[in-house]
Parts: C-alpha cells; sequence; structure tokens
C-alpha cells in the first residue's frame, strides 16, 4: 500500500536519466580533446593490470568457484588465467580482480574508483561482440563519465552514510558503457540506466573483506545486464535516478543536480582520474614518496640513524600501526611504507608481502621511524629528514605526491607499475605485448586481439 | 580515505547477522507448528501460480532474451515455460514472474512480498541439487523469517524513504534460505548473508514499470549467489547487517534490532504471510469482496441503478480512476474492481485485461458505482449499498476483506486461485497435479518431480 510520509522530496529535479541517456547515445566518437583520449588509455591500461595481478588471488579463486557453479558458458576471458565464463560473469570476476590489491584507480573528487566496474563490464561484452578498440574507448570515457557526474551529485553525503560508493554508482556507469557499445538509442539507454538504478552494490563495512571487491565486480555485472535487458525491451521508470523514489533520493541526502548537467560533453570526468603508485591507502603516499626520493639521494637504510616525519593529523589516524604483523596491517603503517620506499624504491603489491613485513631489516628500520603531526602540514605533503649514523641531515619536503592530480604517474612509470602486476602472472615479455596493445586499443580493429594477450601462455 | 562525519550511528548493535546465522544453521527440521508449516505449503503454492501464470508475459521474454546472451546452461526450469536455464537465471526469472501480476504473498506489517526473492532462488537450487521437500520447505520458512525480521526493524522508514521493501529484504532471505539448502555452518552462513547485505534491490519509483518485479527477481538471484560465492570461502563482513556502516543503517532510519531477536525461533513470521484474491491494490479488495457477496445474494448486474461505496480516503487517493483505459489503469480504480466482482464473482488477472475493461457493459457499470469517503470507515473495511431498479436497496459491509489475516483465504480458494493463473498455461489437468504436489511438498523425496509439473506438454 502506498504511503505518504516522504520526507523532503525534491519533486523538481531536472530529467537526469534522460539527460544521460541522451549524451550517452549521441555524444559523437572521440568527442574529446587527446588528452582525455590519452587518459582514457591510461586508465585502461592501469586497470588491467591491477585484474591480471590479482587473478590468482583467493577471492578470485573463490569467486570462480561458485560461478563454475553454474556451468557458465566459455564467452569471455576471465583476465591472467585460462578460464573462460559467460560475459556477465567474467565482469563479475575481472571487477573483483581489478579491486583486489586497492590498487586501482581514483577519481579523488569522489573516491569512486570508476574503472572496476565500468572496464570489466565493457570488455567482457566487446570481447563477445568483437569490438573494435576505439567503440571501447568511447565507451570507457562515457561511462566513466555517468558514474563519476552520478558520484559528484552525491558525495560525500552518500558515502558518510554508509555506501561504497565505487559501487554504488558503478553499476550506473558500466550499464551506460554496455549501452554505449550494443549501440542502444537514447531511450533504451534510459530503460538500462533505470533497470541498474535499483542495483547499487556495497557498504563501506565491507571494507577489509573479499566483499569489497565483490563491489565493484557485482556492479559490473549489473550494469551489464541491465544494457542486456534493455535491449530486449526490458522498462523501468524514465525517471529512475531523479524521482522522489528514485535511486538518488533514496540513497542520498545530497543531491546537487548540477554536477550531472554542467559542462556535460565539455568536461570529462576521466581526466580526473588518478593512478596509485604504491599499494596502499593514500595518505601514506606522501611518506613513501619521500623516502623514494631519499633514496634517489643516495640514501641507504643501512645508514639511517632515524627517520623523521613531519604528517597531517590523518595519517597517523588511519596508518598509525608501528608493528605491523602481516602484509594486511602493513598497508596501514606509514612506518612500514616509509622503510619500504627508502629499501627498495617502490611499494607496490610484493612490498607488503607477509614476508618482506616480517623481513628482520624491516623490522629494524620500521622502528628507526618518527613520525609526529604538524598542523602546518596539508593532507597531501609530508616533510622527511633522514638522520644518518655520521650524522648528516638529508631533507625532502612534499606537496604533492606522485600519483596526484598534480604530479601524475607519467606513462612510463604506469608501465613499470604494469609490470610489477603482471610480469608474475602473464611474463614480462607478454606483459610488453600487452602494453603496447593497451597504448594502441584506440585504434585496434577488433579487442579480441589484446584479450587474448592477457591470457597466461 | 576514511572519513569521520558519519550521523547518528549506532554501535551498540546486538551481532544480528550472527545471531541470524546461527538461527538458520542450527534450528531443527520442522521446528515449529504444524500451523506453521501448513501456511510454508500455502505460501509455496501461491507462489508457484503465480510464477506459472505470468509465465508468457512480456518481462518474462524480455528477461529470458536478455538471460540467452549469456548462453546459459540448462540446470533449472523457468517455471511455465519450456525454457531450461542455470539455476541463477532460473533465480532471477521465476522472481520476475511471481510478481508480475502483482498478486502474490504480502507480509502485512511490512508489505514485503517474501516468497518471490525467497523461494525463486530455493526452487531453482533445490531442482539443481536433487533437494528433498522437506529441504525446501525448512529453508522456505527460515529464509522468510529472514526477510520478514529485517523487514520488522526498518519498517517503515526503509520504505518511505523510497526502497521497495521486497528486493532490499528479499535477498537476505534468499541467502539464507539457500545456505540452509545447502547446509552451511553458521560462520558460513553469516558470510553469505554479509555478501548479500552488499546488494539490496529496487526503488519504488519502478513501480509500473517491468523493473518492480524485477526487484524480487534480482534479490533471489543476488541471495543464491551469495550463498554459492559463501560455500566457496568468499568473505564478508560478520557484522554487514548491523555494524554502522553495514546494511541496516546504511539503507534505514530506524533499526529496532529487537524485531531481528524477539521470540526467533519460536515465532515464525510466514504465520503473518497472507493471499491475495484479487489481482490488484488491496485497498480496492473490500469493496470487491462486497460486490461479489452482493452476487452471491442474487443481484444481477442489469438489475443495478446505482452502487454506493462509503471508503476510506486511501480508495479514492489511491484508486479513484473512474474511467479506466485499459488493464493496467483498471488496477487503480474501485470503480472497475467494484464491478468485476458484481460481474464475475472474482477479480483476478482476466478481469484486469485491456478486453474485459473495454467491454461495454463494464464501462456501463462502472459508471453506476458512486463512491464516497465516509471518516466513520476503517481501511480494511467498506460499506456498499446496491440501490437496484426496482427501488430495493441491498446491503453489504465488509468490515476485513477476503485474503486479509482476520478473514484469510481458505485452501479451496487458494486452489482456485491457482486454476485460474495456471491452467491457461499448463491446463486443467496438469494444474491439478501441481497443486497436488504443492500440499505434499514436505513428503517429497526430491523436489524434481513437482518441478516437472510445471512445465507445459
Amino acid at each position: 500500500m502506498a504511503r505518504n510520509t516522504q520526507v523532503s522530496a525534491d519533486h523538481n529535479a531536472p530529467p537526469i536519466t534522460r539527460i544521460l541517456a541522451q549524451f550517452v547515445a549521441s555524444h559523437p566518437s572521440r568527442g574529446w580533446s587527446d588528452a582525455v583520449d590519452h587518459e582514457a588509455h591510461r586508465t585502461f591500461l592501469n586497470w588491467l593490470g591491477c585484474a591480471v595481478g590479482a587473478a590468482r588471488h583467493e577471492a578470485a579463486d573463490a569467486a570462480l568457484a561458485a560461478v563454475r557453479m553454474l556451468e557458465p558458458s566459455g564467452q569471455a576471458t576471465v583476465l591472467g588465467r585460462k578460464d573462460r565464463v559467460d560475459m556477465a560473469s567474467a565482469a563479475l570476476v575481472n571487477g573483483i580482480t581489478s579491486h583486489t590489491f586497492d590498487f586501482d584507480d581514483t577519481h579523488l573528487k569522489t573516491i569512486i574508483h570508476p574503472a572496476g566496474p565500468v572496464a570489466s563490464a565493457l570488455l567482457a561484452l566487446a570481447e563477445r561482440q568483437g569490438s573494435s578498440g576505439r567503440q571501447v574507448i568511447d565507451s570507457l570515457v562515457l561511462g566513466i563519465d555517468v558514474a563519476c557526474r552520478v558520484g559528484n551529485m552525491m558525495y560525500p553525503e552518500h558515502y558518510d552514510r554508509g555506501w561504497h560508493i565505487t559501487g554504488s554508482t558503478g553499476m550506473l556507469g558500466a550499464a551506460a558503457a554496455c549501452s554505449r557499445l550494443l549501440g542502444l538509442d537514447a531511450q533504451k539507454t534510459a530503460m538500462a540506466l533505470g533497470i541498474a538504478a535499483s542495483q547499487p552494490v556495497g557498504m563501506r563495512e565491507q571494507f577489509g573483506t573479499m566483499t569489497k571487491p565483490f563491489h565493484p565486480g557485482g556492479a559490473a555485472r549489473a550494469g551489464l545486464m541491465s544494457a542486456l535487458l534493455a535491449s530486449h525491451g526490458y522498462t523501468a521508470s524514465p525517471k529512475a535516478l531523479e524521482a522522489p523514489r528514485g535511486f538518488a533520493q533514496t540513497v542520498s541526502t545530497k543531491n546537487d543536480w548540477t554536477q550531472i548537467t554542467g559542462e556535460l560533453g565539455e568536461r570529462f570526468e576521466i581526466s580526473f582520474n588518478s593512478y596509485k603508485p604504491f599499494a596502499c591507502g593514500i595518505v601514506i603516499h606522501p611518506s613513501i614518496d619521500a623516502c623514494v626520493q631519499l633514496r634517489e639521494q643516495g640514501v641507504k637504510p643501512e645508514q639511517i640513524e632515524r627517520i623523521e616525519l613531519k604528517v597531517h593529523s590523518l595519517v597517523l589516524e588511519l596508518t598509525g600501526n608501528k608493528e605491523p604483523a602481516d602484509g594486511l596491517q602493513a598497508k596501514f603503517s606509514v612506518y612500514h611504507g616509509s622503510a619500504a620506499g627508502l629499501t627498495f624504491g617502490r611499494a607496490a603489491e610484493d612490498e607488503f608481502s607477509d614476508e618482506i613485513v616480517r623481513r628482520a631489516d624491516m623490522v629494524a628500520l620500521r622502528r628507526k621511524v618518527v613520525a609526529t603531526v604538524d598542523p602546518a602540514i596539508d593532507e597531501a605533503s609530508v616533510d622527511v629528514t633522514a638522520v644518518l649514523t655520521d650524522g648528516r641531515r638529508v631533507h625532502v619536503f612534499v606537496e604533492h605526491a606522485i600519483g596526484s592530480l598534480q604530479k601524475p604517474m607519467s606513462d612510463a612509470q604506469l608501465e613499470a607499475k604494469f609490470h610489477g602486476l603482471s610480469d608474475p602472472i602473464l611474463g614480462a615479455a607478454a606483459s610488453n605485448g600487452l602494453i603496447d596493445a593497451c597504448w594502441l586499443l584506440g585504434e585496434a580493429k577488433d579487442v579480441r586481439g589484446l584479450v587474448k594477450l592477457a591470457v597466461p601462455a
């Protein structure tokens, strides 16, 4: 029975479901700058490396085992594995692996990880369809634009309320991308967005469990299926996103509709995407960056008397674990991150392995790190001084860490990150081939060539 | 990055995820009264009739067409059709058809339609596993208990906020039921509930579109997959339901935890399940019931000068359409419902067909119905007077309509309803066999016998 107790509903929202659908269905192919197009390739490369890198993780094994109980067809590739499953299950599993290491892309305005849901849905469908690389890149840009604009509309209230915003906007991005790839008209694209709107995935309580990476995977699957349903005439409300009892007003108390409509088709949110150089929480990144710079200046671990960090308060609040017992705990330790940066010049997934974390030299070096909160230090910054055993002091100030929008990873750095993830799974030579294929994706006649390279020999 | 702006979080919730998991995993088989066990059979029968009845609806066609794009295996039956699909897709499609006519069961305390998500997931898995009927009935009672208790905890705020509560609690009921059927222990059942907790399905804005019945279907699928994932070691937060950024606090401002824990294992929510005798919104039911009674007293449509209804204000607010143009509009017309009750003595799906709605005698009779709001009349009641052309007045007062908890449909009436739905699809003889199989389900060694009867010859 209907009730009439809705609180503070906005009955005058603009028709954003139709507006986004029209945009996705009709925006011209490559209707953006070369910089945007290049960013799409960088996003794709980074996402693919993350998915391949986690292919053998126990979360991937468990998800695949569940999927196999459905006796799926072999339509699409599980990246980094020999398994083939139906395209919706491939979207699910690749979405899971791409987020398993918490190493994927970040739309910093909303902390959405947009490629997980969008690219995972898209590539599975594209492989099945034999789509061109250009279609994939176009769909990726548009799908990410939809997810991130919806995020901009609701952030931060929606996230603060408890939603894992990657999965609770990602199904819309995936639906948009797959609708574009299927060539749906604006009307059917609106239906796809509408069906997806009923399926937000994920709460933040799941952080630290396999269900966290399930969120982008589930969103990828939901978005893909929404597009397939719409393509066959399945209907939804054409006001599913904006209506008083539609998606946005149900899951968020903040709904700034202008974030959807402002500069639509002119400003592309993928421009604000960033890539993590380090496989841990972003507040540690300035400290790691500084310690990598110390190493580049010739400072060696055995010379260290003390490393003094002046940090923002959030760093100790979130990552103040001085004696991490294993790799997972080390991801929440600015002490370990700093020690790894100085010792290895990097802090990718390997540097957060249990083995490395427990090494005697790492334990010793971590104990030489002294972190203090300095109110003058910004969240994005760190002030580091290495005090050496000979009394010398080496100072590094990092205003913005590598990987931030102000100091993005270079293409070469992204390639190095890719190798770190992919080489253990595919080998260095095959990884090189895959990197090349990613950079040339926009020119590829058929994405299946690239996908084949992501299967281990 | 973590934030610290959560509003009014309850950090002292009882561990309801574990409590429910323990209950589902360990409650004894048939650990309830005969009345509860019989209600489970009634719920199953009613659900099955609804699913079979809508098997050829265009929503089923569209959903199946999308599922077929995955080239699914043939593990499980689409009820009322010859199609076979993988068990997760069968859960989806049967969940859709069971709710397509809005004719399924209603847990009146929460207006959840619990069988859609729970039974659809359960029967697909049971068919695949060759489970016994007793296992199915046990799992159905427990799964419905979980969904409805979660509903009790959050209703009405959660519903008022915009959630279609059937799909936003149903994934938990489905996960619980499938965990029980799989024989998962309490730990894995908690994981299944946790994975499902991240996947609520459905907003009320979708009412009137195919995405409304998608909600129980999507919830069925999500719950089944959550149980399969958990069975293979996939993890989730063991506090996924109750934590400050878990399911309940994210999707509802009301969380009465005692609704989960109170009389758990003693009071079974399936006892409060009800079944619609009429294929339309529940506020019209007293008026239809009254007009059916007029007919039983010998009043014929051609004798009618005027039918006077004294109704609750909600009746005209929600169903005040005097001149419905088609079947869908007629479901929101107390005038059509009353005319159908008097003319046919029933108001099932057929009586809301476009053809019937447009018939001249129905148009004429609807115009003779005069409905006025009477503040003395309760929502559950109606006061009806037929004024005949010879001047006679025939009066009927209905306090509680047939189908309410106070005046439930009899088993025979449920069978008649089943025939109305199933006969056009399976034929009367096969429908009789299916009805028998439903009543005997608790004794069946293997549910596949029953399922075979739901496939048209």
